[in-house]
């Protein structure tokens, strides 16, 4: 329970969810192919103390050698800056083909060691760990991996399919209150791209969620990271049905990048991401008002706003959602919706969008 | 004559090999699917005074929109920080995904542009442009892309098929002699390892080859393609026939790690590491002495060192040896010869490896 795989043909692997399977990453790697071997721990400066020496020990029981590498936490590490040391730390480490990296932290470790990966040697085997809600029931599936650069966020990067995923739902305990909300703005895009019931469930379980109930939590990750495995399943390099898994996050990237990185969270900027999708989807895809209600409530009882904040910068953002690597001409592929649990893409014009915002 | 197709399913892609072929760029890319918007055209600063504005010339005329990316020419530019100008031009220019980048130049040029197009919003078209034998006979074609670490060449890097390869013969006029030299070498590997008969027709077209003759530098470098596609197609990412190219290249590799990049060419690195490998295949692999007898004695022809050269660095060499990608335990997968036209990898060890040089 809470196994299974995503199949990817040549880039098939497993997937575990559960609460205390980070003491266990050792053997899962060893199941998922891994050869023991020198390898990397790539983790940041909140993830190390907590959980690193356990992810270290569990890895070394099973006769792998990691380096550790700890890189600052937040977002500013997704950086060509921090990436250079990663890879004078692999190399120090003396990583060769057979080594792996084990990324065990949220999006922001795991786009890094993922990119690290990908690109070291021409591509070595990662394991995506995830610590937070986000990454667990989202940014660990799916292979895209990637830094930001100055001009915009994940403008550099890689498709690497991970060779494994372990969610260890116990790790969320400690995960600050904001960052655990941000996580459910995910969770909750699944239930409105393409599961319905999903959205009833998160309704009824919001209570134990936010207390982090583990049995609640594990259902909640593992449910969403069938989801994406499904989607990713059918589209790997996001040629079409892939497209929807990016409802919110059009104005959420432009909205984190015209921010200033780390001022707004990426969940927090999904959830108004997802609000402006939500009037647009009533604007252009007759998304009828009580299934708007419905979604905009969820997101507010997960805690997170659905509107802009105080002091949104007009021009920063006009700019950053030009630069969105879906655009278009004078537009963007745009994900709507038509219904709760059925989602699409349209093209829609930058100020069609725009004005969805004020 | 001249044209062909890389069979690579999804990442297929024409090769066109012609004096004057620049000329036609932009009717190539055209035609080989590349859309006629924004791109980048990255040269280096030897290449754009001789072929810069002919190429943007050809791609305007065809529709497209080059930013012109200049990098300082030499080895040291397949650096982090070289990249990093890169990926700020390409932001700057408003690259898309539909975007392109045009490599033109060496095999420092290709590799870094084409790891830039590897990893610019994970992943756009590239098409590559070589003008130098090098680049011409072997390291344009294959999809291999990357830039080196202080600690070892070529250690960070993707596979990234290219669009499209346009090798215009004519450009190589202009080539240093040491530079055309150097490229001769790989085309001697290919003859090495896999066409017996084109040990005999480089033999008797080397006064032609020597005095730059249109026509037949034309013939040796499609050959050359062709067997680089050939093997390219069985095996895109080196798991296992696509070894057998790096004959030479083990040892040549550490060479020029060793005696600090730049200060041995490529393939001139490539020249003594044939040297060795030759010595190597006769030791191990029972090379009968007249192959490589004409062996050495076409590499020489060619005017190219087959032993190491005065001032050899043992000990970094040896450092740099065995932090062979291709390492596995206390030996390297060597490629060997057992007699001219058939090559095989075996695993030797360090040792063994340096031996063989002394």
């Amino acid at each position: 329970m809470g196994d299974f795989i995503v199949e990817l043909a040549a880039n098939a692997h497993p997937v575990h969810v559960a609460a205390g399977a980070l003491d266990r990453l050792g053997e899962l790697a060893r199941a998922a192919g891994l050869k023991p071997a020198r390898a990397a721990l790539v983790t940041d400066s909140n993830v190390a103390p907590l959980y690193g020496d356990r992810a270290a020990r569990a890895l070394r029981a099973a006769g792998f050698d990691p380096a550790i590498v700890v890189v600052a936490a937040g977002e500013a590490s997704k950086s060509l800056a921090t990436l250079a040391t990663v890879y004078d730390r692999l190399a120090d480490a003396g990583l060769d083909r057979s080594s792996a990296i084990f990324a065990l932290g949220g999006g922001v470790v795991g786009d890094l060691a993922g990119f690290a990966a990908a690109t070291w040697m021409r591509g070595i085997a990662v394991a995506q760990i995830p610590t937070t809600l986000v990454a667990q029931v989202d940014s660990a599936l799916g292979g895209k991996t990637g830094i930001n650069h100055p001009s915009a966020k994940n403008l550099i990067g890689a498709f690497h399919q991970p060779r494994l995923v372990v969610a260890d739902v116990a790790t969320l305990a400690t995960l600050p209150e904001r960052e655990f909300r941000e996580g459910l703005a995910e969770a909750i895009k699944y239930g409105a791209i393409m599961d319905a019931p999903m959205v009833a469930a998160l309704e009824a379980a919001m209570p134990a969620i936010l207390r982090r109930e583990p049995a609640t939590l594990a259902e909640i990750v593992e449910r969403s990271l069938r989801h994406k495995a499904f989607v990713v399943q059918s589209d790997e390099r996001e040629g079409g049905l892939r497209k929807i898994l990016n409802f919110g996050h059009t104005i959420g990237h432009a909205l984190e990048a015209s921010a200033g990185y780390g001022s707004l969270l990426h969940g927090e900027a999904v959830a108004i991401g997802m609000g402006a999708a939500t009037a647009l989807s009533r604007a252009c895809a007759n998304l009828p008002a009580p299934d708007a209600t419905r979604l905009l409530g969820l997101i507010e009882a997960a805690g997170l706003a659905t509107r802009l904040p105080a002091g949104w910068r007009g021009a920063e953002f006009d700019r950053a959602l030009k630069l969105d690597k879906k655009r278009a001409g004078a537009g963007v592929e745009f994900v709507l919706i038509d219904r709760l649990g059925h989602a699409f893409t349209r093209e829609l014009g930058f100020d069609e969008i725009i004005a969805a915002l004020a």
